[in-house]
């Protein structure tokens, strides 16, 4: 009753469990690529994006008649169960798989027909009703197919992303304008140089992510230019007529991105421009961001033996066995997704490298790494930005003190002074422990007033330009 | 009666749900870094390995009568049960995280105090009989007792990653011996050179295996050298007397690794030499492992407008489009895996860098990548051997028509017919589409038998040396 | 009578020799770098650039009359020399240095003041004339001096790359067009697959070209948004009033590029954007010229025992021990320009991810691996045009039979024998060794027209979309 | 008179300028790469181990009568005036070279061959006599006589890099003597841990440095196996019989350099193992060495407003703006070569990753990257030694300040006061910036004689283990 229906394919026939969507193509992959253990079930955005092309594709079949209406309908049903959550756990070969993708492409198409067959009233395995290949793939070719739902599925996350950016960018915003008033010295070579506010220092971070963001933008605009309708290598040998183009309006129409057939089809199935360009910008972003947390940890490094002009917010014992102490931890765990999109982005290349001729075989990887850095990079830049950021407070004291008793304050004397005056008073201040300003008013070569005006935090930081 | 406990740490107090093992610290830690979703469960040999250092502390405070006997036998039964498996689920802070490892200690700490209280009859939360801190982690900070769990852990990864390399070298070496009489023709920059035997091309990828096996080996050794009973920056501070020599011994025992305590505990907290040693030597196999694949795939090119020289066993369909295409799945799959640690390298490589004074703060970010590149490669390792390497057919035919057929054939005859006349040979051949044998034949300057020994194959693929 | 002239700074005095246009900065540097041997004036962009800033400087300082005119006048000749070519072997910092660049902008400083005394008529080093600081320096920062020549040149290189690029964009358009009737089998997973055109193979070639020209265009553009007139940290600190506008027009005026002051001068001081993007740019270049590369090189393969499609001009000896061998050397090389921008683009985001705070220090390594390898790729680019692609010829024969034979072209029989049968013939095709068109005729399930138009080749390597 | 001489090869014909030793193949090789414009003789180790080739295999076919004695001690005389620094302007091809080293092979034997003409009175270009093929080249291929000089050059630049890492080491080691007594504040995560002494961070640098020697060590002996007499692919076709033991004999003899034959030819022609071992390490190193140079400037940071615990020595001016600032440009200029070094290690990465069958076209790349690396380091290793380690001073007032101030001092108490009455302590230590030892006097918990006990520097700086 409960019986094993049998499936068989060009290796030969095997028993399917009678409680799975998926038929003989998804076992055999799930039994060769033993690796990862982590499902493509892992990314939703994947499997939903899978779905989408299937649905368009069953739409396009329907409009053109090429599929039997009944058919085309009972699959758009199926592809729309799957968007919207449902048989998630059906989807189960391994994110690194040989094949360019023809395992999950036939892990969905057969997870479709078997669910298509039951609403159709028919058992699973009835291909002869309504089948994997014939059917739900029908004018299309893992090599075409895949690609394009990766290219929608990371364009969803990069969507996500760059709302998290937006969130990161405002926060530190938000603390730009909170510090706007807070005169501090800025540093080169982490040596001291001259004074600016704590708050220019955020609106600089701000700044940066806004930047990269707009790269991430436009990576994710060229994800938009898809080869569906390519079929094996791009020339869309065996697509119905008039396919090609059907597809790619009903995509459009059901995934609501601004979807376009790319301009020659056999250099998108073979190019992975888009990915690369996609992970570059997270690269630097991932870089970018890592320099912010190196700096976030090393103003707030102290409290007493470091820099100490900041306090980020404690979140957790930090120690053990060291009483009272409070780590950075969430810009530490923020560096390490850094650090780890930045390897994804090394293997991404060398995967992309790596395409011969007609395909890149490799597409499994790049899309699993691609996806895993935008989703990791959303978390991160929505945790420092609500668990860090936002709560980070001056040390208004220990700023104050440290602009006012630096030797590098004399530069701002330098045009009035020259360069030769104002470094005997730099060398005086550093060794004899006295502030700039003492100095230069017990010198006598300028008035009180003269320095006051001069060594003014406000005008050293904003100077006019 | 079900109520949450109340547990409280620096930061405040809080509710924990009554059934969990873990206390605060695990809460605050899992709310703290939600990146990756993945847990620390997902490292069982971490999880055993942090087991086995509180227990050799238990251990070892029971012999220093440092901690009342009663509390240091259930915390070491508490460790047996980790160690054996139990529990697993109760690891749930993610593998991302701040603090270089202190929620994952504390996770531990936590859960092992809980199941220690239980099995002395005590509720859990009753830390007043027996504390995570003050007695599961006592003697030990976080810095010393989670990197030598981490090398640890990666040492068993290692060796079962050993294993798995001399599964594949003897695979290849089987073929080596299968094809040790297949002459074929071999190639330099692609292009015809001289001639060889297949079973060579085997021998040399088996070789190649051993000897990156031989590199594994000697980092899996430098991973015993452990900084335990160095507390918070390797001077040991606040460790009781004694307690850093006898946890090592205790811990060699619990484990049956090799471990002693390095030369510099202080070197030994902040230095990623040993984790660097070992991703050094799995980057370098992965990549040459990389190229066996590419020589695989590449030999097995065709089936007929390839170079079609060997046959790879035909495991799954390869296109939903192409009726009786088979691809070379397993290579492909293993060659993703091989790109996924040349990024992982580089991740590790830019943590390791980034470690500052007397820490590193990105250990977790190593840990995970270090384990899952190893279990990967090991996996990756026995695939290829079981499901392809052991399957390889050679098309006998095709590898003797092409030598027979090479113009690079001409070579052999250099030292008697010298350069010029060999380099007409060549050329002639190539044009007219005749073989070297032919063509000598025909031209009277070698008799039919000097032909046949200048041109034995078997002399031209092993000469003397 | 040639004795050396003695000049002091804030370390002490030193004696230079006579001859040398360069200072004590300059002598220091040159001996506290001895690292790479390559001296500044191997980068001769970087030289006019650091001149062209230095002669915006003085126009600008002349305009607002804060500089003497005739100083001003002097320094402009001076930069206009330079521009020209001439004192390029005073540029002798070593390419690598510590200081952000600080060394190669007093060595600038340093000629361009005492080539400007020599033009007033006063000795080398008689700087209370005229002040390689005060005067050519003056209102300037190594910080935003070197940075904006740093942009300055790689926008040069970056110009040169794009007309390199579309040099071999256009060869491989050529040859695209000489083979557009060229019938071929294409492949993926080096598995045989579906018919096409070499031309087509070609045009993806030149298009993927085309598209990356466009990212580095992008990428160029970035780097006109420069920090000029921000000096130390991008304050503006000391910079007379008004001298910040005015630099950036004369600036303008000077190079012909479009720059314009950047939109926070502090995150252009620190933030290594620009660079990081078009480091991105050129290496997904790279990474898609070297596949390009290996696919030359792939389809060259033979000549007997390869895939043997196209011919590679033969460009020198092979071999020294194979007669008749050629190579295919310029891929070869190409592929190797390819890997070493890889590996550029690894360290320079590792230098832009280790900046700090207001200053990122290693940019000179930044400038010297991008400026190399603009240069490189553009060498390359043209290299492989007109030594390789522009000669390259196809094997006719040999596609032709390629297509014929290949089980592959069942592929086309499908959408009217069926997924079944079709595999049947293909499966037959490649056991039998005889061509699917005759196996087809032979089963009499198509007549011999049918079958003629099913496997016209034309059809199928461009079937309608 | 001058008249050019005419050479010839399979391309066709070519005037050769009369007053160079290299020849035709030599010509075109130039011609083929103008790529980085960097030539052959800008690595002399690799010119001086390729003569050392040549030299071995004359003298083994001098011993083997397989050359006239005349030409085999011709070709002896020749190379021994290149290996003694003679006719280093004719090794003219660029280091980025096709055919995987064929022209530097032939650039050399064109050299050796001119040469050896001219001292057994021939005119140049009199190939009759002594030909640099047949005669210099004989029983050897560019396969195995490049990859065999290259190992012996990298080993001679390995060689030297571990004496400059031993010249490092030591100055590491004078300043950890020289601070021995030089208490200081530990911190872990940037935060302030607990008491360790300023020698033992030295110590721990040195430490590092001798232990990453240890690799080099080892990647230095991996470069002694070699593949002379392998020939073209390692079956060691068209070798004199006894020429391939032999020529490793007198290999050994003329380099000092314990060479031995590979175990298998074949794999060591074709394997890229020793150069990835040697790269490996050397990159470890690297990331190693860049952390050192991190920690130094962030000690060194200041001077008012950083950690300021040692002071660099001020090497040269460091701002043009900013009078009196001194900047860390050694270990800046040293963390550049550090990333240089990790990007060479990239570039080698995917060049070994890339080659393909029975050879890697691609180690003229590899050759070039490890030799600049290696060299680079050399001169780092150096120059930070001598320039920076050796000048380093305490900063001992501030150094004993941060210790007394630290609330992280409490941890010292813990085990006395327990862990909840410890924190309190540090608590109020930061937030009434008073010393742990004053409250903790004050509180009248411990008597001072215990806090002199438990807060002795020199006690919690080097507890008993």
């Amino acid at each position: 009753m409960n019986a094993q229906r049998e499936e068989s394919d060009l290796i030969g026939s095997r028993g399917v469990p009678p409680d799975v969507y998926f038929g003989i193509h998804t076992l055999r992959a799930r039994d060769n690529f033993p690796l990862t253990g982590v499902p493509l079930s892992a990314h939703p955005e994947l499997v939903r994006a899978l779905a989408s092309v299937k649905e368009a594709a069953a739409l396009a079949h329907g409009e053109l008649a090429t599929l039997p209406a009944a058919r085309a309908r009972a699959i758009v049903a199926a592809c729309r169960e799957i968007r919207a959550g449902g048989l998630r756990d059906q989807f189960v070969v391994d994110v690194f798989q040989g094949g360019a993708g023809t395992s999950s492409n036939m892990n969905v198409n057969e997870v479709i027909a078997n669910r298509a067959l039951e609403l159709l009233g028919h058992p699973r395995g009835a291909y002869e009703h309504l089948h994997p290949n014939d059917d739900v793939n029908r004018g299309q070719s893992t090599n075409d197919v895949y690609p394009t739902a990766v290219k929608l599925a990371l364009r969803d996350a990069a969507g996500r992303l760059m709302d998290g950016m937006s969130v990161l960018a405002n926060a530190l915003t938000d603390r730009g304008g909170a510090f706007a008033k807070t005169y501090k010295l800025g540093r080169t070579q982490l040596q001291d140089a001259v004074p600016m506010t704590l708050g220019h220092e955020f609106d600089v971070f701000a700044l940066t992510v806004r930047d990269d963001a707009v790269l991430v933008q436009r990576a994710a605009e060229a994800l938009c230019e898809v080869n569906l309708g390519g079929t094996a290598i791009g020339t869309g040998l065996n697509a119905d007529p008039g396919f090609g183009r059907a597809v790619i309006v009903h995509l459009a129409a059901v995934t609501g991105a601004p979807v376009h057939q790319a301009r020659d089809l056999m250099e998108s199935t073979q190019g992975m421009g888009a990915f690369l360009q996609l992970s570059g910008a997270v690269r630097q972003f991932a870089l970018r961001l890592s320099k912010i947390c190196n700096d976030l940890r090393l103003l707030g490094s102290g409290p007493t033996a470091g820099l100490g002009e900041i306090r980020l917010p404690a979140l957790q014992a930090g120690s053990s066995i060291m009483p009272g102490k409070v780590n950075p931890v969430v810009p530490e765990a923020v560096n390490q997704v850094c650090f780890d999109v930045f390897g994804a982005d090394a293997a991404v290349s060398m995967a992309a490298q790596a395409g011969q001729l007609q395909l890149n075989a490799f597409e499994p990887l790049i899309a699993h790494l691609l996806l895993n850095s935008l989703n990791r990079l959303d978390s991160a830049c929505r945790l420092l930005a609500e668990r860090c950021v936002l709560g980070i407070e001056a040390n208004e004291a220990r700023l104050r003190d440290l602009v006012e008793r630096s030797p590098g304050l004399a530069t701002a004397l330098n045009p009035v002074l020259g360069y030769q005056r104002t470094t005997d008073l730099a060398r005086r201040s550093l060794l004899e422990c006295r502030s700039v300003r003492e100095l230069a008013s017990e010198s006598g070569l300028l008035t009180d007033e003269q320095i006051d005006v001069l060594l003014d935090h406000e005008r050293l930081a904003r100077p006019e330009l």
